[in-house]
């Protein structure tokens, strides 16, 4: 599968600023680096990310999880805002220690019409996952 | 599979909002009914829920389906709120139109350990589903 | 959502037949009962079907999932047998007692490009699951 | 993570030879390789495997994710058979050309009571994915 970029890091923040209302928040996910094939993600820590026993909350990281996805789709297809989740499955694997969340997003596969991404995700350290996602997208 | 309950709707919806600390918002979920084996848990839409096209976001209807399932293993397991999910599969399977977001969450699997949920969302109406999420959860 | 029928049980199975090398043989899934949005599949007990601890093995289970739910677009979409699985999610809910196996599947979405499908197995009762299966077709 | 071997890649085909009815068969997968976290299994072709289209079918690829999460997991748990699949997700990410199928299973979270194992399959080319799966054990 050789993959190339049509938008970098910036392009792909420019475009999701655009996409959400709470997109300029200083607590919206950034988008970090893209290479083919892959994408970092990180979304800076709140307290309102907690749930009880403090720990980072479920739908935190699905949204993160479901960030990074759709940013390395976008750093591949464009400004396809459009493009929509089919399906996500989410994995906890251990409970997410309050701190910056991090979203490594990579391409299984790469169609016209769908695109399906591995997302692994963590606060402490990338060897201490957090989570994995596996997250289809439609792409218009 | 003979379920009974240990919480009403009400115990329920007071549990969330001393667990959460946006508990008391207006847009927070509100569980509306339980019953064993099933409860009914309404979110207040509220337009940041949108994403682009103008339909709810997924991160929205994920956290909705994660909170139905929390709501009812909480009314049959009663005061646990350590209780934490261990997987979540979504499926998306229309746009969500904008709305009051509806979630039916009904257990297919309570044991001592484990708990597995299946729920459905909408806006519109019942029969016209806008996502259906399987939801395990870890009984501390 | 409004369904009809293209095939009826008789027909599905004769595609089935037709589709498999094996689907003759006595072991085969077979189709008992097809309405709007509805098939039933049984799977007749084989030892060879066992795990260690003689229960049915997973994979048995999820292939009787995949059957179900291919037999399930077929009786609405007719002969297209180049439908394809495009994703699975199987969760086990209580090991399966040996016995014929039956798989109730519903629709839960029919597009014109995809179809999503519930799938529920059981061996011992219907009210006691063995395990549930959101199964997702790609419509070629 | 630090993860040890119990067992070495013969001493989990002994397992599975004695757990399966037709574990000596000629088309059984076969452990060929195991590292901490890590395990490779591969399972001859015979065209008893295809589905219309001339490509593996679905079940065949489910039933090899399945049989090498649970090769890796014998690996660092050692013998102890009743471990059993949890869930199972699969994504179908392009059609299975017919040969012989290579599995990697890695290790993504091993706790004492349950452990998530990520795994890959292919025919034609490890780049060439045919399908990913998440597998969930529970160990007794």
């Amino acid at each position: 599968m050789t993959l190339s970029l049509k938008l970098d890091a910036e392009g792909v923040n420019a475009l999701l600023r655009r996409a959400f209302p709470d997109g300029s928040d200083q607590n919206f996910p950034r988008v970090t680096e893209v290479a083919p094939g892959r994408a970092l993600v990180v979304r800076p820590y709140h307290e309102s990310m907690l749930r009880p026993g403090r720990l980072i909350s479920g739908p935190t990281l699905m949204g993160l999880a479901d960030t990074a996805a759709y940013a390395l789709v976008l750093a591949h297809v464009g400004d396809q805002l459009m493009a929509v989740t089919s399906s996500l499955v989410m994995n906890f694997l251990r409970g997410a220690q309050p701190g910056d969340i991090h979203a490594e997003a990579l391409m299984l596969r790469l169609g016209r019409r769908i695109a399906v991404c591995d997302v692994r995700l963590w606060t402490e350290h990338p060897e201490r996952l957090a989570a994995q996602a596996t997250v289809t997208y439609a792409i218009p």
